[in-house]
């Protein structure tokens, strides 16, 4: 079988990761190139790797050898760059959100469909082994119909470097929570249709000074039928708290824990655990098979498993989120076509 | 000591709990009399415990040896009953909720507060030692300052009896889900200023025959500072799953467990646990705790630790969730005098 | 159907727990008295109960409305108590363990025969829902054919009052760990062969003055198929630390947990639990269906399902343990006849 | 700084994983070359990671650019390679166990004293974050003075090809509880001084014909005080279950889980969870914290954290255990000088 040659853009934490990915975990990928535009870090790992580097993504695009690219720079650098590797024939994987906005979204979408390329989107959470047998068990029918979906969202601290500025990351219902809603509409199989959310900046003032939230409650519907809540934090001082479920007509799934049962410590004061820690280690398989899916779809000419438009939908109900929070009102979820 | 001589009213399950603690477990009360309209029933509870017994609520008033009752009867039999009691000099503990209507428990409380007589309502969860060991936490700041608040409610079937009648038990905010705004109020320490309520009967077709919900979903505020979120089911097939989290500034606080961590079986179909049994025995000994609060605030003469003006204010706010409900629209919940 | 009329004698704490079970919970079961040389003691549960109170276990006895008894009194004054008990024509329900000697358990399970009376030993577990839920899906072959026993008991603290004389109580091997021996034959359903024990009074300068252990491991094997491991311990500093595990060809039964999953609290320092209550919260609905199941063996006549040789060969164990530990080499179990 | 420059031998998975580690993960390290006696294996991986490759040990000891070899062979081999790459000048990094005896063990251990080479022997469980932080605890004095150590190790099944040979692994002493025998000397920090074993082999034909077991109980006994019981199977059917826990004078630490949290599914029959998957994910991170603590003491010039002797010591345990085993007796472990 021939091998997907990719080049990863956006050479920070989680352009590394799946650089390395590429390189030992494939069978059907080879790590060709990666770029960056801050050219130590470019050379750096293209030496370690011994793959070629760029400075400019212009140049990467140029490269014959590169079949696939991978884009995993800041949000709002994610529009140009799809439609740019579109053009230029190369099938893309960006990591989420898909944009900004929902005009950009539309845009990219478009870009991926005219040129006939792949495009997907990174929520690797569907990879994870328990939120993707979660979804198989709910698919098999094992508890029913689907009726309610609770999240739970709460990271260990504020989101580094540009994804503090919601211009760039689109704030907290794009950055951080359309995972959620992602994983809402996977799980459960329906759309979200109305959004009540509730929420401020109450936990650092470098948040509420650019303009974004740390502290969210929102209660929203799915098409057709039953009811959500998710509750997203920007602070859970002991580790990151990550905790899904799906209460159906015949039983009730259950993704994730805020224990690591791997340690206890039991003195006078009680039984003291840790927490779990971000979510490098609890989903780094999760990227790797994220990663081979992407590879198999190209190899196969099949649809990603998470498409642009899943990427745009999430954008649509963000943008909801926001004119909820707003305007104090439960707010109907805009479709494009 | 003295010791504070009691009677109970109305002998189906928890009536008799009460009078079984009573008997056995309290250092300063007596069980002096049980009453029950259906004679066999107080005849058999009477003869067992050698107490005497009556099926009239009147006339085990007119005991000059009963110093308090236990009203443990339908919900909206308790406004009358309480009054009554009152009026004929008796301290008075009533099972959750104090009434069906604001009206009544407004009425309710001032009864008890013309004739002086100790009021308290049954809310035994606060008496948990769980959910009082968080308490205590939360008041030594051990979370910072509570800024919201997550409770899931699931019974493992329909409300029995009585109970299944909106008309009588005040419907699914009022006879299942008071007792997580009690909560809310009690954790947190604010009031609930709005609320937004989704819901359906989503589950049993004698439900929405009767009028009342089995699923819903509530986002509500503090006042002040703060969010929460409330999910109630009354289906939970493996069991009672009950729920409960506070989030701080500086920490979290989690109550209950849908599991039962005490059997486990290993087969190749991988790990089965068992759910959690329904409340009597989770709670039992929070029952005991609460029926010694109410003997010693009689004999300390000390002001109940969950008073009438507790239950009329989750009263408030099951009216604010009713109308919220059907108007589909947040609604503020508007507080008596 | 009649009821079976029922003395408890010795009025501690246990001696108070079953008769408030035979009191509130037994359907086909009365008190009628109790006994303990202490007056106060006596007088004040049986005012409190309005039954029957003796300072003399021979009184008792001679009470023709008695048709059975509870004997609740310390390990050493068992096996006269069961005689006289037995000679007095009455069923006895004797606390665990039955005697302090392997020729004490004998004369008692003998003096049962000869009377025709029934004799069932207190070990609460057989009946706690998670051992006997472990028990059933054991029997129906969930995890194969048993192989390995592990249990590992460790108490809060050390025994209270006269348990810490070993020559009343018979030492850790018995007060403490004949339960966990007992549990072992009920869920494997083989003796015990050959037991090799270490330990020490490693804890506790009172326990080692009078000549008892406080911290043990022993290895064992099961007659035919099988080994087990047991350590005990005095101390768990955080609480009652008890767990049971079974490991068959085709699964593993795990019973208990050393956490309370009810209550955790997130802070920098990790989430902090709590540990589990010591046996009298844990148990009580096991010593509930205990003595439900004596009094059922009276009224169908048949067999207790403890018997009396039930305890016997866990005292033959005992022996066994404190010769091993003594002479520091495995030792066979003597088994008499 | 400068970097390690690492040859790796053997590319079984083991192996595999230790190449991409150090490819991937170390700041300070290199891979330079990696052997393996199939040529294909050694060629794919070579190509993959583009560094040299071959099959032939002593040829790559030869290599100028090689400063320190990964011997991740079968145990048999372990002996001869050790000695080899010392006398060629090489640091050395050996999979556990050292080798397959106490004499084998001491020659290697001399070899690398001769040459002045570092040696290392791969007892990740030290690296993991849950039993390192328990060590930590431990040392910090938190749970007291360490007097009883419990491990329970069941692997999900047999070992994989060479392992199920005890003449090239060493049995399950060896090959599978020296992991714990280790654990046991890292956590209570004293030395092993007489074992008391039973088992068999119960569970597989195939072990049994080779005259290893795959079903054992372990008593032990620390120099100068406390207690160990170590069991250990070869089937675990619903996953990887270790656990390990010390008692001590004020408390307990508990490391390891048989449950994954992530996932559960409440339907009917209960809850559902899965178990923990074997060793290669719940050990990658102590794997490459154990690979950076290798090159770290070549680097610095300072002793390897898992010395030659220390896989000498548990080689005499499980000597020790073999002659227990067969003679039915304690047997006392013998110290080499």
């Amino acid at each position: 079988m021939p091998k997907v040659r990719i080049g990863v853009a956006g050479l920070g934490r989680i352009g590394r990761v799946h650089a390395e990915i590429i390189l030992t975990r494939l069978e059907n990928a080879e790590l060709v190139a990666v770029a960056d535009v801050v050219e130590s870090l470019a050379r750096s790992v293209g030496e370690k790797y011994r793959v070629k580097w760029y400075t400019n993504f212009d140049a990467m695009l140029k490269d014959p050898e590169v079949d696939a690219v991978f884009i995993t720079t800041p949000t709002n650098l994610h529009k140009e760059m799809i439609v740019k590797a579109a053009e230029a024939g190369k099938h893309v994987f960006t990591e989420k959100p898909i944009t900004v906005t929902v005009e950009e979204a539309r845009e990219a979408v478009r870009a991926a469909e005219k040129a006939g390329v792949k495009l997907m989107v990174g929520y690797m959470r569907r990879f994870d082994d328990a939120y993707s047998a979660a979804k198989a068990r709910i698919a098999r029918g094992e508890i029913g119909e689907p009726l309610v979906f609770i999240n739970i969202a709460r990271d260990p601290g504020p989101p580094p470097g540009w994804a503090q500025d919601p211009r760039l990351s689109g704030g907290i219902f794009l950055d951080m929570l359309s995972h959620d809603f992602d994983m809402a509409r996977f799980l459960v199989g329906r759309e979200v249709k109305e959004v009540y959310v509730k929420g401020e900046a109450a936990l650092y003032d470098e948040i509420r000074q650019k303009g974004d939230l740390d502290l969210v409650t929102i209660s929203f519907t799915f098409e057709g039928k039953g009811y959500g809540l998710i509750h997203g934090s920007r602070k859970s001082v002991f580790g990151y708290d990550l905790r899904t479920e799906v209460l159906g007509t015949e039983g009730t799934v259950y993704v994730g824990s805020q224990v690591d049962p791997n340690l206890a410590v039991g003195t006078k004061q009680g039984l003291s655990y840790r927490g779990v820690q971000w979510f490098w280690s609890r989903f780094y398989d999760a990227y790797v098979r994220e990663d081979e899916a992407f590879v198999s779809s190209i190899l196969k000419d099949e649809e990603p498993p998470i498409t642009g438009v899943d990427g745009l939908r999430v954008v649509e109900i963000a943008e909801a989120c926001w004119k909820s929070w707003r305007e104090g009102r439960p707010v109907t979820v805009e479709r494009s076509a």
